[in-house]
């Protein structure tokens, strides 16, 4: 049976570190496929990775190999992390950069510390420990390794903070936007399974408040289905394909307005 | 034997679209071997998407299953489509996405619209049909489904409208810039074919006119077989690897002119 | 055994040309195994190009085909070119492109003209040997063809320059930077062997000095071992994962101080 090692870097593919990270993983498991999830997460950008991983990995069959790589502090004291949830082997730094995939995967999740050197190439560098220890590591464990073999088990690990929506006492929701994709979309920690859950009878609508202190608040009306369900160029909010609140300009970007990260969204009965 | 899936989108790969759509994709059929078109494609822009897919399709092994996704019409009305021609299976929305590539791999083409909806992933969302519907589709298509059984037969399909260049009563033709390229070539809808088939005695000699009324015109000689018969920052114009007559500068870009898509282009006897 | 073929090119991938070459190799060897090393290279940045190849080509297990086009020459009288290296098969444009890779990948290293035009596709482009050739040539390596049989054997070929750093009568080293990756690090010619094997007592002091004379140097202090040992936002020198001394902001970017390819280097006892 083929096994399947997904790769998720910050590295870019200009420099050939990516192209190090394959031929390290194929010249330990000939026979393994690999799939990029992609190279390009903004430079050190460790939450961003996080939720990139977060959206491939639940999706890939048990089993699967993910080896993702954002690393503002290799050759520190942060630890070579490898975990499993679900069945989804996911390989990386202890930054926080595999946290948010091992719970969306859902279930127990092992640890372990990757400090079997023998399992990494030798004399590995101070730099470059995406094709060093994690390339390595991964190909052993592609071509059969065992999880419990690639170092010690880890009884913590770092877990990327995540703010959560919070209910108040007349009903409504707040919660903020936690990632912006390529489109300019909006993403929330308002989860569609709650909302729909406690639906109010005349529906919900959103608002989106400036992440910056006394911007006006902008009205995004009642929940959409679907960006169809607005005119071009007009704002919407709608439960989106992660299960999780998202606000759009249909055909444009909405956060081309400004409004990013940290930005505050209210739900209220309309 | 392992089939083949391919995958064109607007994407990028920042966010983990891509991602979840190989997941579902390999989770339904594991022995499947995915190559990427590319995921850069301009944000909604469908035509693009045509081009690109029409460049690579017909140049893979007949029973590739190619999905492609540039859908800014997600979740209305616009439906799901499966086209063969010619052996390739084209996956994605109709909304001629697929046509070009359709008709550049040739012969009869048939089509489906993917309303079978057991093929979809279970409450498919209404803004990502890219991993709900076509990525599951391919993936059953990758495993042995007979296309007949992914749909209901479509009659007729959205065509990308492709302008044709026109032969005039003088000999010359007269036609227009319908790509440009990475390197900022432009590829116009004269066919080298035609040209050729018709070739004055002394050749054909090519002008470029602005896309804007009144801009002067550039003549650029007479046609040439590639860039190196040019100085280095020259124009020329040359039959290009599409079959199509481009417009290039020697080591630099002809698009940084101001000239792009729908600029006029005149070929005359020289 | 599935033979595995990497790509890197200049082509990006919004026109469809890295698509069509991914056909033609899998149409000839359906077997084959694609693997991306990259296609966002500078649009003809043959030293860029070549740089990738050289940090990517080694890791691979030998047998692996590494199909190469950064090709502003395409058409010309620069010849298609197969080097053999350590088992590593390059393919590519003669214009120094595949000469670093072959170089590290060390060994004899043998050369051939792809001048067996029955193994390109019939009629081929002047001006996309990238598919018309190369792919082509790579595609019946895959499955199978002996080197020997892909064209005439080549005495010489073109080898990239590639400056060599000094050592001083006073011991002290003189190199420059030869590469600048996508973090703004900036990696120079001083080898790191060879510096360990003459380290003196107090170790190595590094200082910069801007590519334009008459530019202040920047001291950067003793070598560091990775980037945690200073603060961010601090330059650092350490001996990098290609063997070779690097200059680096963490978390930030060298080259942003406008420090690039050519950039001089000292390297003294502290």
């Amino acid at each position: 049976m083929t096994c399947t090692v997904t790769l998720l870097t910050d590295f870019g593919t200009v420099d050939g570190f990516v192209g190090a990270m394959k031929g390290v993983i194929l010249s330990l498991a000939p026979d393994a496929r690999l799939v990029d999830l992609g190279h390009e997460l903004p430079p050190h950008d460790v939450r961003a990775g996080a939720w990139a991983l977060r959206e491939a990995a639940p999706y890939f069959p048990p089993g699967t190999i993910h080896v993702a790589v954002v690393d503002p502090g290799v050759g520190s004291a942060r630890r070579p992390l490898l975990l499993r949830a679900a069945g989804q082997l996911l390989v990386g730094p202890d930054n926080g950069l595999l946290s948010l995939a091992a719970r969306r995967c859902g279930g127990a999740c092992e640890g372990w510390v990757l400090d079997a050197s023998e399992l990494h190439r030798p004399q590995p560098s101070a730099t470059f420990h995406g094709r060093d220890i994690f390339a390595a590591v991964a190909g052993h464990l592609a071509r059969g390794l065992a999880p419990e073999r690639a170092g010690t088990p880890a009884r913590e690990w770092i877990e990327l903070a995540a703010p959560r929506a919070v209910r108040r006492a007349d009903g409504s929701w707040r919660g903020c936007v936690v990632h912006v994709d390529r489109f300019g979309n909006l993403i929330t920690n308002l989860e569609a399974a709650e909302l729909a859950a406690a639906s109010p009878a005349g529906g919900w609508c959103v608002a989106l408040a400036g992440a910056a202190a006394g911007r006006a608040c902008r009205a995004l009306g009642p929940l959409r289905t679907t960006f169809a369900d607005v005119a071009p160029g007009e704002w919407l909010a709608y439960l989106g394909s992660s299960g999780l609140l998202e606000i759009a300009v249909r055909e444009g970007s909405a956060s081309a307005s400004g409004a990013g990260l940290g930005a505050e969204v209210e739900v209220r009965p309309c």
